[in-house]
C-alpha cells in the first residue's frame, strides 16, 4: 500500500489539490500554446507556459497513478488556443465594470488524438488548462463549453496587519497567521501568496480583497502611504489572473486625509477619494476596487451625515468609475447595541430595511454585498429576503469559507453541501421555480479560511471548503458530492479508492452532523459570545445587545418572526412569506427561526421539539464518534502527517460535540422538565 | 458655603483622607519628639519629624475648620516619646518571624495642657501621631492604649509589570495603571508610591506585597536580576515602617535558575531558594518575605512532584528563616477544570480538603492565607470553614479591597460593613461565642484597590474601602459606621456636616443595596465570565469548568451542600454544620449557598424565594436611584471634580443595576413561570 508522497514537510506547505503527481497527468500530453503574438507575453500566458513546463517535468520524474495508461497516449496532443474577439462586440455596458462571464469561458474539444482548449482571454485558457485535471481525459465529450455563473468570483480576507488584541491577526481566522502581513506590514517573503494565487486560479477565482473590513489604522494606510506594498501583492495575483481589492474605512478622508468631514456629498471628500484612487491606479492599473463595511458594528459610515448607504456607495463608485474599479458595499448593517428587552427590533429585518428601499439607486459599479442569511453565517438560517427585493441593484452573495460558526476548522464540516442548497434556493417555488438564488448576484464573495498553516486551512479537510467555494461560484448547479469526489481525487491521488469513498461518506454528511449537535431547528447562535464563537453557550447572547436571542422559557423556545411577531416573514415574496408564516408549512429545520413554539409542538417529522433536540444531539455525537472510529481505520492509507493532524482535531470535535449535546440537553431539560423518552443521561 | 480647597488637580493626586487642612489640626500643637539618641535617625523617626514640620507649616498657612478653637489651645503640647524595651523580654519565639502587636501599640495620655504619645518602636509613635487626626483632642480620655489585633497588617498588589493581554496591567484593577510599574519595569518616578506609603502608614498597614500572585516571567525576575529595582520601592516603604514582599513563582528554580526540577525536597532546589533569598536580603535587609499561589489556576506547585502544600511552604520558609522572612502561602487552591456535569465535586470544599489535613505541619514562619469565604470574594458567602480547622497553623485572613465582584469601583459599595460582619463571625455561637473569626489569624491581607487614578481608587468613594480595611485590621471590633464617619470627616473637612451625614447614609447601606440587585441569597457568581466579572450573566458560569454553579431549573435553584448533597456543611464545627444543614435554621441570606430549594420555598422573611428575588431586585434599583437623586442634591457642597466623577459613576451604577434587575427577574420568571405578585414589568 503506497503512501501519498506529496505530504507536506515542515519546510513546505501542503500542496492541497495540486500535488505534483496530479499535475503530472497533464505532463503526459504534448502541449502547444497557440497565442496571438500581441498576447504572448501577457502575465497569465507566461504563468500558463510555466505550468506546462512544470507538468512535463513532473510527468518525467514523478510516479503517478494512471501513468502507464497515460504513457500509451503520449501521442495525444493538447492545444491551448487563445482567440480574442475581433472588431465590435455586443457586450452590455455594465461589463466595463463587472466583467463578462464569457471572457472566462473555455471550450474543450477532443478527438482521440487531440485535446483543444479555446478561450478568448488568457484567464479562460488558464481555467481550461486546470480544468483538465478534474476530468478523465479518455471520456471527454467531443466538445463542451464551460462558462462561469458570474464574472466576479471573489475571496475576502479578514487579515489584520498586526495581531489585534481581541481578534488576533486574522479576524475569525483559524489557520494561523496572515499570508500577507506580519508585524504590521506586508511580508517581505510572499511565496505563500503566490502558491495561494495558483490554488485560487485553478478554481477560477479572479478577485481577492486582502484586508479586514474592520479596518484598523495601519490597514487603512494600505490605500495611501503603503500602496506600493499592496502593489507587490497585486503583481503576484496578476500573474494568476486575479485582481486585488482593498477593504477601506469610510472614515479615511478624516483619518488619513486630514479633512474635517467624511460626508459623501461634500465635494472635498469626493475629491479626496478621487485623488486617492487616481494614485492607487497609477501604481496598480488593474486594481479591482474596494470592499467596505460602513455604519456596521462600530465602523464609520454615511449615517453620521444623514446620508444613505446609496449616497456612500455612489460616492466611492464615482471615484472608482474612471478606473473601472468597483465597490463591494456590505449590507451587514444592523443595530448591535440593541436592548434585549425590546422584542420589536429584529436583527433579521435589518439588511432589508436598510437597503431594499434604495433599490435602483446604486451606481453601475457598486455592488451590494449580502450575507446568504439574514443573521450571520449560522449553520442553518433562511436565505436573506434582501436578494429578492433589489432587482435593479448589483448584488453579491456572500459566504463564509472560514468556519466561524461551523466548527472553526477544528470540526469536520464540509460546507459545499450547505452552499449548494443555498444557491439552489428559489424565492418563487411555484411562480418561478427555476430562478434560483445563484441567478441573482453579479458576484460571489466569501471570507477565506487560509493562513500560514502548513495545511493552509488548519484542518487538512477544510481545504475542501475552499475548493468547493471556488467550484460552486463557477457552477452553482454542480453537485456538492461530485465536487467532493473531485477534491478527494486531486488531493489524495495515491490513496486507495475505498479510503476516498470513506472520506466522502464522512465529509458529505458532516454539515448535517454539525447542525445536529449544535443550535437546533434554525434558532442559531447559542455559542460562546465575543471573540470566541466556539462551543456552546446557550444563554451566551440571550441578554446581550447583539440581537441574537432564542427566548427559551419553561414552556417553549424560538423567535416569533411571523405576522403576530416581528413580521420579518413579510420581507419575503408572498408565496414564501405565507409558507414561513404558517407553522403547518414552515420547514422543520427553520421552525425556531420563524416561530416560538411549545416544547411539545410536533414537527413534521412526528417528533416533539424537545424530543427532536434530545435525539439530534445524541445522534450528532454518535455520528462524530463514528467519524472518529472510521478515521482511525484509515491510518495506513492516509499520509501520516495528515492522519495525525486530523486525528487530533477529531478528538477535539468529539469533546466539543459532547459538550454541545450535554449543555443543550441539560439546559432544555432544566427548562422544560420533559424527560427524554429514551431515558438517556441528561445532567 | 465653602468648597473643599483640597480637591486634587490634574497634576496632583487626590489627598484622600490626609488633606492639608486635616493635618493642620496637629500643627496647632507645640510638638516635641522624645527619642533615644540611638534611634534619632531611624527612617521612621525621620519621617515623623518631617510630618510634624509639615503639619506646623499647614497650621500657619491653611484655613481649616476648628482653627479658631485650636488657636485657643495652641499652648497645649504634644510629646511623642519612644520607650524601647530594655533588657530581656518575654516575647514568645514566634515573634521573631511574625512580629508582636505590642510593638505597634501606642498609648495616649492627656492632661488639659498636654498630649503624650508613647510607644516602644518608631512605628508605634507614627501610628499614634496619625491616630490623633481621628480624635477630638478636647475629649481624649486621660489615658488609652491602642494595640492592633495582629502584628501583620498587609496589602497585596496584583500589579503586572506589563499590560497583560487579558487582565490588563493590574489584575482585577479598576483604578488605572500600576503605581509601581510601567512598560515592564519599575517606574523611575515613584512619587505615588511614597504618597501611598504615607496613606497606608496613617492606617497602621505595615506590610505590602508589590506584584501579582499570577507571576509572569518579567515579574518573576524581580526576585533575582531586578532586585535592585525592588530595593528602590522597599526604601520608600521603609520610611513609613512598611516591609516589602514579593509574589514569587514556585517554578522559579527551573524558569530562573535553570534547574531541572522545582521539587521542594530536592536539595538543589532548596539551595537555589536559600541562595536567592541570601542575595535578596543583602540588598533589602528588612525584606518581608513572599506571597505564593501554587497549584492554583494554572500556577506551578508541589503537586507535580507528589509533594504537599506544606512541603512547598516549608521549603520556602526554611530558606527565609535565617533572614526572619515569612511565607504567605495562599489556600486558594481548587480544581478550575472541573466538569460541570460532576455534581460530586464542590469547589467550596477545596481549601479545607487541601489544607486542613496538614494542620500543624507548617513552619513557624509560614502563614496559610485563606480567603474569607470558600468561593471567591462574593458579595455574600459563608465564612471559610478552614479557619476553624487549622488551630496549629499560622493563618492569614484575606479580603479583597479591589471590588472585583462588588461593582469594580464603578458602583458605590462600602465594604467595611461586610468585613466587620465577617470579622465578628464566630464558628461556635453557643460554645465559644466570644471567639470571633478576627481572633484566629496572625495576619490580615487584602488585595489593594489602588492605581494611578487621580483618586487613587477610580471611584472617589472607594477610598473608604482602603481606609476601612486598614482600620479594621488594627481593630476588628471597630464599628464600620464609625469608621465611615472618621473617613468622611477626614476626607471632606470643609463639607457641611449634613452632607457627610447624607454620604454616610448612602455608603453605609451600599453593600446591602449591591447584594439586593445582584446574585440572590448567597448563590453567588452569575456574573460575566472570564476577565470581566462585571455585570450580570446568570448562566455565565453555569456550564463552565470553574465550579461556580447555581443549578437553576424550572422548579428551583441553589446548591445542595448539605448532608444529602456535597456535605460541605460538615467542614464546619458541628453546631454550625447543623445550623446550615437544616433549611429551618439556615440564615436566609445563605439559603441558596447551602440548599437547592423550590422557587416557592418560604424564607424566614415570610416571602417565597422567587418573590424575594423579584422584590430585592426592584428594591436594589430603587435604592440606587435614590442614591443618585440624593447625590444630585449635594452638588453645591461637594468639590466639583469629585461630584462630577461620582455622578458619572452613579449613572453607570444605575444602568448596571437595572441590567441586573431585568436579567435576573426575566431569567427566573422564564424558568419558574411564577409572576411577580406586584405585577411589575418583567421582560
Amino acid at each position: 500500500m503506497s503512501l501519498d508522497t506529496t505530504a507536506h514537510t515542515a519546510t513546505s506547505p501542503h500542496p492541497a489539490w495540486l500535488p505534483p503527481t496530479t499535475l503530472a497527468r497533464l505532463g503526459d500530453l504534448t502541449t502547444t500554446l497557440d497565442i496571438p503574438p500581441h498576447l504572448a507575453d501577457h502575465p497569465v500566458i507566461t504563468t500558463l507556459r510555466s505550468e506546462i513546463t512544470h507538468a512535463a517535468h513532473n510527468a518525467t520524474t514523478t510516479e503517478h497513478p494512471g501513468r502507464a495508461s497515460a504513457t500509451t497516449t503520449t501521442s495525444r496532443t493538447l492545444t491551448l488556443r487563445l482567440t480574442p474577439p475581433t472588431g465590435a462586440t455586443n457586450q452590455p455596458a455594465s461589463t466595463q465594470f463587472l466583467g463578462d462571464p464569457h471572457d472566462d469561458a473555455y471550450t474543450l474539444t477532443t478527438t482521440p488524438d487531440t485535446i483543444t482548449v479555446t478561450g478568448r482571454t488568457p484567464n479562460a485558457l488558464l481555467y481550461g488548462y486546470f480544468a483538465l485535471l478534474r476530468h478523465d481525459l479518455t471520456t471527454l465529450p467531443p466538445t463542451s463549453k464551460h462558462t462561469p455563473a458570474t464574472a466576479i468570483r471573489m475571496l475576502d480576507h479578514w487579515d489584520n496587519l498586526s495581531v489585534h488584541p481581541v481578534m488576533g491577526q486574522i479576524e475569525r481566522g483559524y489557520a494561523g497567521d496572515s499570508i500577507f502581513y506580519t508585524n504590521g506590514a506586508v511580508r517581505e517573503n510572499l511565496t505563500r501568496v503566490a502558491d495561494y494565487a495558483r490554488l485560487l486560479a485553478s478554481l477560477g477565482i479572479n478577485h481577492v480583497a486582502i484586508n479586514n473590513v474592520n479596518v484598523e489604522r495601519d490597514a487603512a494606510r494600505l490605500l495611501t502611504d503603503n500602496i506600493n506594498d499592496v502593489a507587490r501583492i497585486a503583481a503576484i495575483f496578476r500573474n494568476w489572473g486575479i485582481r486585488t481589492h482593498l477593504s477601506v474605512s469610510f472614515g479615511s478622508p478624516m483619518s488619513l486625509g486630514g479633512l474635517t468631514s467624511n460626508d459623501p456629498l461634500d465635494p472635498q471628500v469626493r475629491q479626496w477619494w478621487a485623488d486617492t484612487f487616481t494614485a492607487v491606479y497609477s501604481v496598480i492599473p488593474d486594481f479591482g476596487g474596494i470592499v467596505i463595511k460602513a455604519d456596521s458594528e462600530g465602523q464609520p459610515g454615511p449615517f453620521a451625515y444623514g446620508r444613505t448607504h446609496a449616497d456612500g456607495a455612489n460616492m466611492l463608485a464615482e471615484a472608482l468609475a474612471p478606473h473601472h474599479g468597483i465597490v463591494h458595499w456590505r449590507a451587514f448593517v444592523y443595530n448591535h447595541t440593541q436592548d434585549w428587552r425590546d422584542r420589536t427590533t429584529d436583527r433579521a429585518r435589518a439588511a432589508y430595511e436598510h437597503f431594499a428601499p434604495h433599490d435602483g439607486t446604486f451606481a453601475d459599479n457598486a455592488i451590494v454585498q449580502i450575507k446568504f442569511g439574514p443573521m450571520d453565517f449560522q449553520a442553518r438560517e433562511p436565505i436573506s429576503p434582501t436578494f429578492a427585493a433589489m432587482p435593479h441593484t448589483n448584488l453579491s452573495l456572500e459566504f463564509q469559507v472560514t468556519q466561524e460558526y461551523t466548527g472553526q476548522q477544528r470540526h469536520i464540516c464540509y460546507l459545499g453541501t450547505q452552499w449548494s442548497e443555498i444557491m439552489r434556493f428559489t424565492f418563487w417555488p411555484t411562480s418561478n421555480p427555476h430562478t434560483t438564488l445563484a441567478d441573482i448576484p453579479v458576484s460571489f464573495t466569501a471570507v477565506s479560511n487560509v493562513g500560514m498553516s502548513a495545511y493552509w486551512t488548519g484542518h487538512p479537510l477544510a481545504q475542501a471548503n475552499l475548493y468547493a467555494y471556488g467550484r460552486l461560484t463557477w457552477d452553482p448547479t454542480a453537485d456538492p458530492g461530485d465536487i467532493l469526489t473531485e477534491w478527494l481525487t486531486l488531493t489524495f491521488p495515491h490513496t486507495p479508492a475505498a479510503t476516498r469513498t470513506t472520506l466522502h461518506h464522512i465529509m458529505a454528511s458532516s454539515w448535517d452532523t454539525y447542525e445536529k449537535y449544535t443550535a437546533p431547528l434554525g434558532v442559531g447562535f447559542m455559542v460562546s459570545p465575543g471573540a470566541a464563537h466556539y462551543g456552546p453557550h446557550i444563554d451566551g447572547y440571550e441578554y446581550s445587545p447583539w440581537g441574537t436571542y432564542h427566548f427559551a422559557d419553561r414552556d417553549g423556545v424560538g423567535v416569533d418572526r411571523t405576522r403576530t411577531g416581528t413580521r420579518f416573514v413579510d420581507q419575503y415574496p408572498p408565496e414564501l412569506a405565507d409558507q414561513y408564516n404558517n407553522l403547518d408549512t414552515c420547514p422543520d429545520e427553520l421552525v425556531l427561526f420563524f416561530h416560538h413554539v411549545p416544547y411539545t409542538h410536533v414537527l413534521h417529522s412526528g417528533k416533539t421539539v424537545i424530543q427532536h433536540i434530545y435525539d439530534t444531539h445524541f445522534e450528532g455525537v454518535d455520528k462524530v464518534l463514528d467519524y472518529q472510529r472510521t478515521w482511525d481505520n484509515l491510518r495506513d492509507t492516509i499520509p501520516t502527517a495528515v492522519f495525525e493532524e486530523v486525528s487530533t482535531r477529531l478528538t477535539e470535535q468529539v469533546r466539543c460535540a459532547h459538550e454541545w449535546r450535554d449543555q443543550m440537553c441539560t439546559y432544555f431539560f432544566r427548562k422544560s422538565g420533559i424527560p427524554d423518552t429514551h431515558g438517556r443521561t441528561i445532567y
